[in-house]
């Protein structure tokens, strides 16, 4: 199951990628559900808001009328940051799912564990390396890409 | 000038409180000059993200036309959670001015130093305690009143 969601948030990273972003996807969901998606805008928006994961919180929150997603999962192909992090702690949302790990800038489990810290008023579950190939690959074909015609 | 400065966050941090919200405000200057204000607005949105510093990064992203807001200080009456430093390292802000200390919630200081973290790919420079009497009254007072309210 967590797989079908994960290859949503895949979709999404493959929108980014599409029109030059990062390719990081992100779904949110509840009672089996789909209620929110969201792919990294940062360059199309220039807003450094715009992680996959704040435009789907920001969506959710908004579907369900409610600052706190208590009964939604969030899937990311991409290990959250400190931001969405800390996104993720004050919207209360108890399951976090995420692909690869983010070695430079990851907070829930490479840089700091964000999301199990016992003095925050929140912590999330967490379940790591769902799809963590194809989330890994994006990322990585997407550099070569860059890389490629950065030469050129 | 800081002072003057988080006088204009401290107004915007009463706008808060007057419509029932935690009295939390925020300003972000650009050579001088006031580029964005935002108050904390989580019960009236019904959003997760609507702290006063992620308001005022929204809105100074769309002034400056850029993710990165590199000449900005953000000033800002509580000591920033981890959303909100988190946003504050994605918009590369050099300068953080912060009033009162967060001592449940603080990440810059109180919990941990995510502004001085020499691991992320940005750290801001960091003034606190600017108006702290000002800033810890405002928020004292309301939780006070909140408080009243509750007992009648």
């Amino acid at each position: 199951m967590h797989e079908a969601f994960m290859a949503l948030a895949v979709e999404e990273a493959e929108k980014a990628g599409k029109i030059g972003e990062v390719p990081i996807g992100a779904v949110i969901v509840h009672d089996g559900r789909v209620i929110a998606r969201g792919h990294n805008l940062r360059e199309t928006s220039q807003n450094p808001l715009t992680h996959a994961e704040v435009l789907a919180i920001d969506r959710a929150s908004a579907v369900v009328g409610s600052w706190r997603l208590e009964a939604c999962t969030l899937y990311v192909t991409l290990e959250p940051c400190a931001m969405c992090s800390g996104a993720i702690i004050m919207s209360r949302i108890p399951h976090v799912v995420y692909g690869a790990r983010d070695p430079k800038g990851g907070t829930v489990d490479s840089l700091m564990r964000l999301l199990d810290e016992p003095r925050f008023n929140h912590r999330a579950e967490v379940t790591s390396g769902v799809l963590e190939d194809t989330c890994s690959n994006l990322l990585t074909s997407f550099f070569k890409n860059l890389r490629k015609k950065h030469k050129k």
